[in-house]
């Protein structure tokens, strides 16, 4: 599996991470090749993000995509899913965590840049700032007024986790691993700890990290 | 079913609305009882909420619960969950549902106050400032702030609209219909137009309105 990489070894994409975290979850053995921003384009296929996963039979481009393949190959192993509207509400769940991406990102985009090599740097400052029509020190001003308006959007997640242990209900589903990329690739930065004063969202993350620890701890592949 | 309603008959709550389309999803006939804030404590039963829903053989006072029962009591008609997943995930739908209904209350709140009986509103405002922390003239004070507040909150579901016709995939699920509960609600009440400059909501709530027009046309019951 193609995963993105700072210039230290350390593992950054959430999209990664919710990928090696489904592959985990369907006791899937992998192997990871460090890819930095300015590596993808010379993937084979012509992918344009990562993950990339190398599955001996198909190669594939996206995080979602390899979960509903795993799904499908493993349909004896813990689900992914739960079913069809399962797999519907999980988009949902992807654009929840598209969303909440963006505004994670906002506080900890300096901190990524200053992680990455000089070269993958130009690259990242100008495709961000494209992104976010500001330079990237406009987009990391006002640090609390970002956190803050993060606090607010993981509500609905705080209110979930109130009724169940899981997004999933009992068990974890792709919709946690999808979540709990985000709160790794945080956590790796180093940048903002997300996690600080939400005693549910923590519980939750533990309990992940009760099952997943082993495919967590490896922050440097 | 015990439905809440304005002074002038108009049926307000998007709970309700949410288990009235989920009813008209399961093809089950229901008649309404307009009910008011007040009211709610005199059905028999001891709810604090509704909707209240008499099936005969058992009542229910929450929409999600009826939701459940009508998938149980109907499996062969459309599906409101579509399987284990579908029922998990759509608790997340849920709390990203009662987020929503919080700041979209914000700017809405004064109408609902005003559309209400005398007695009614002295309930309202009692129950409703103790809520907030605030008067309902404070809640509703910078309408372009809660309204851009709610517009940043619909992200998610205007990303995956882009993707799937219905949050339920390719068909409406229960999870369409709680979110459908409160654009339908604030048609009724008719303070803010949360569709306005919204195409992809509208187009989607366009959709709904064709297959439960007849219930969603039902705006005093």
């Amino acid at each position: 599996m193609h995963d993105l990489t700072l210039a230290d070894g350390r593992r950054l994409s959430p999209w990664c991470w919710a990928a090696k975290l489904a592959l985990a979850h369907k006791d899937v053995a992998f192997e990871t090749i460090p890819t930095r921003f300015i590596d993808i384009p010379k993937i084979e296929g012509g992918f344009k993000t990562v993950p990339v996963v190398d599955l001996g039979e198909a190669t594939v481009g996206d995080s979602f995509e390899l979960a509903l393949k795993l799904e499908t190959d493993y349909p004896d192993r813990p689900p992914l899913f739960a079913g069809e509207g399962g797999v519907a509400l999980s988009r949902f769940v992807q654009a929840q965590a598209s969303f909440l991406l963006g505004k994670m990102s906002r506080a900890m985009v300096l901190a990524i840049h200053d992680g990455l090599d000089e070269e993958t740097q130009g690259y990242f400052r100008t495709s961000r700032e494209k992104m976010f029509k500001a330079t990237l020190e406009e987009v990391a001003a006002e640090p609390e007024k970002n956190i803050a308006a993060v606090k607010d959007a993981l509500t609905p997640i705080r209110i979930l986790l109130r009724s169940q242990p899981f997004l999933g209900g009992e068990t974890p589903l792709f919709a946690d691993l999808m979540v709990a990329g985000l709160f790794q690739w945080a956590r790796v930065v180093g940048a903002v700890d997300y996690l600080a004063g939400e005693d549910r969202l923590a519980e939750w993350f533990a309990r992940l990290e009760a099952r997943y620890g082993e495919t967590l701890a490896r922050t440097n592949g």
